[in-house]
């Protein structure tokens, strides 16, 4: 017998309609013979509703007690979920994060799923209920509820369909699948049949904003993730640990290939000035930064030959107030040291796990853009992953000029 | 340092500019030096909402699957209450019915509280923090949700009050005390300064509508309760164990009084005919009703001398339905039985702990009723109470002239 971890999403539990039509769909898993263990989001906007509630108290909510009122949306669309399965004569029963034994360290807001106690949920499937299960919440060493940062159910269904060994973790969303690009920029994007975990590490932006924590737990334990609609019945994409056919093709016709374009907008760059080039500098900038919980993506640092050095970093939009003010004290108490920044950026990648041996991928990255006269702001590369700092306005032009010279039309 | 347990109702938690009143006045109390626990219920109508959301998917809910639903909206409201607080530099905890050691049975939808384990409640006293404790919920043996009943927030506050061995148990409310008779009816209602337990477990529903679970503790346990508006600061009605003046006044004056007249609308009256009147048939009628969840209020049963006997009960309108169905069922399997309804009635009754030995209240009452026309359709007593069942266009004339006639106006 098949053992299903499947996650819904938000948007397809939005209302009692939706949510007796996802009831029916499990229904016609477990008439099929499979268990089945379901991770539930929040209905529709009720966690920025939620947010939203605490905000109009005060500016700055404290992290402990808004991961407490965060987590009702949860308990609300588990609840529900089970309701109806129940009003189908269906067994089920909805279980908190605590109750799943879902157990994380102690970062509010972000906290980390350091292990599950899985007794209650082997109770309940073994009585051959549907276990219905609150995403994105866990509970710490002091017995206090704690969230997984936003996109967290994904990570809570994957996390659990490890711990359980199920045969594959099924994520129901809002779209069909995984794209070569967003569809949003690029109308002939194509949805890929699968892709390899490091992979969809980088292309996370791509149509389904999955939680990347989600899938480092799905690569690290090689567990089978599919990504498919909750409301067109369209096989999905397949997340997976490369391509097992591999003696079915040339290694170059696997390797040699750009798998998708990610894009991600509304991002800032702060750049400081006048650096000395001397070890700890990074650090005196980096860690206010992040005790004060703000989130640096990409940094980049040039030095020249006069011992003095740049250092660039990117943030969101939505934190650059809030960096301002930190970097003007941490400048205060660096000699010569100034800062600007740049508003309205985007982020533009080729991603694909056949790039890190072929040289030329980056030139021709290059060349596409400049062709187009767009310019580049900043440069990063991982292994598999090529990534350029562009403005805002020119996000769509490139994301289809590269798609189409990386033949992913 | 006095220890003081609040309570604070929906309405008066129903906005963020509400909650923000609220966090003011407790923080008024620290200053004095006083340690706070609060226990809230659920915003303004969060709990008929989250109702009505259940109520879209099936009309048949699972009670466990809704205890866990409605057990958020207190979630809500008490780290919201909990960010307030912090906001203004006061230390502030929320605190789940779990994590606040409220240990119930079973019974899903109306819980009783069991046991409390204040350990957590106390670390965090000593902490200096008010504890903000989500009211009306509490966990069972299985480590689910329970609730304890609409209105059970009281309840929470009163255990907690008695667990803790606080000073008094302040509950805030809408109204700003309790009331001679439903001001709605009787606009000479008078507030009292204070009221005895047991009067004011048949007083419950005028003007301040409190849970009887939570009196019955205040008895149990001796704790002095504060009836209090939430908004007026006017001095509210204090309910405890008698009159510890008694010597101050003659024992005429404290026992022969009527307390005030309560007053219950929207009651069906079900009657059933032709019962044999032999051991086990009220069994056989309320056994059914009560495995269906049916609150049967006033049963009255009269025989005659044939052998015969009819039985009637009172319920909630609301529930008509659902009890003719089941009481069909029942006279099909008893020889000769059938039952009536009526709908649209009212009870009435008037209280005082004053009354059990003193005769001559009942026949005043039935007197004043006759005199104005008022038809009686069902009698009880208990020992400080003698209700009426009426036609409920009558109870506002009724609850006047008896407001007049026992001396409350």
């Amino acid at each position: 017998m098949n053992l299903v971890v499947q996650k819904y999403g938000g948007s397809s539990l939005a209302s009692a309609e939706a949510i007796k039509n996802i009831a029916k769909k499990i229904k016609f898993k477990i008439d099929k013979g499979e268990k089945i263990v379901c991770v539930v989001s929040a209905m529709g906007e009720t966690t920025d509703n939620l947010i939203n509630l605490a905000l109009n108290i005060t500016d700055n909510p404290d992290s402990r007690e808004l991961d407490l009122l965060l987590s009702t949306g949860e308990l609300v669309s588990s609840t529900l979920l089970t309701i109806a399965l129940r009003s189908m004569d269906i067994k089920a029963i909805s279980l908190t994060g605590t109750q799943a034994g879902i157990f994380t360290n102690k970062s509010h807001g972000n906290a980390k799923i350091l292990s599950i106690d899985s007794s209650r949920i082997w109770d309940e499937l073994n009585r051959n209920k549907v276990v219905v299960i609150a995403g994105f919440q866990g509970f710490n060493d002091s017995m206090d509820i704690t969230t997984l940062g936003r996109g967290g159910s994904d990570t809570t269904a994957v996390a659990i369909a490890a711990e359980l060994n199920a045969d594959i973790c099924e994520i129901y969303t809002d779209v069909d699948g995984i794209f070569t690009a967003n569809p949003k920029y690029v109308p002939n994007a194509t949805k890929l049949d699968s892709v390899e975990y490091e992979e969809m590490l980088e292309l996370a932006s791509l149509g389904a904003k999955m939680h990347p924590r989600s899938i480092e737990l799905g690569l690290v334990y090689k567990m089978p993730i599919l990504v498919a609609s909750s409301v067109n019945d369209v096989p999905g994409t397949m997340i997976t640990q490369g391509d097992n056919k591999l003696s079915n093709k040339t290694v170059g016709e696997v390797r040699n290939r750009v798998r998708g374009i990610a894009t991600d907008e509304n991002i800032s760059r702060i750049t400081i000035h006048g650096l000395n080039n001397i070890p700890g500098t990074a650090t005196k900038i980096f860690e206010p930064l992040s005790l004060a919980d703000i989130s640096v993506d990409v940094i980049v640092q040039n030095s020249g030959n006069d011992g003095q050095t740049n250092i660039s970093f990117t943030i969101k939009d939505s934190e650059l107030t809030k960096t301002k003010t930190i970097m003007e004290k941490i400048c205060s108490h660096i000699d010569n040291a100034s800062f600007t920044y740049d508003t309205g950026l985007s982020k533009i990648s080729i991603v694909g796990t056949g790039m890190q041996d072929a040289p030329g991928y980056a030139t021709q990255m290059f060349k596409s853009l400049s062709d187009a006269n767009i310019n580049i702001e900043m440069i990063t590369t991982s292994e598999i992953r090529i990534t350029c700092i562009i403005k805002q306005e020119n996000t769509g032009e490139a994301a289809r000029i590269l798609h189409s010279s990386f033949d992913l039309d």
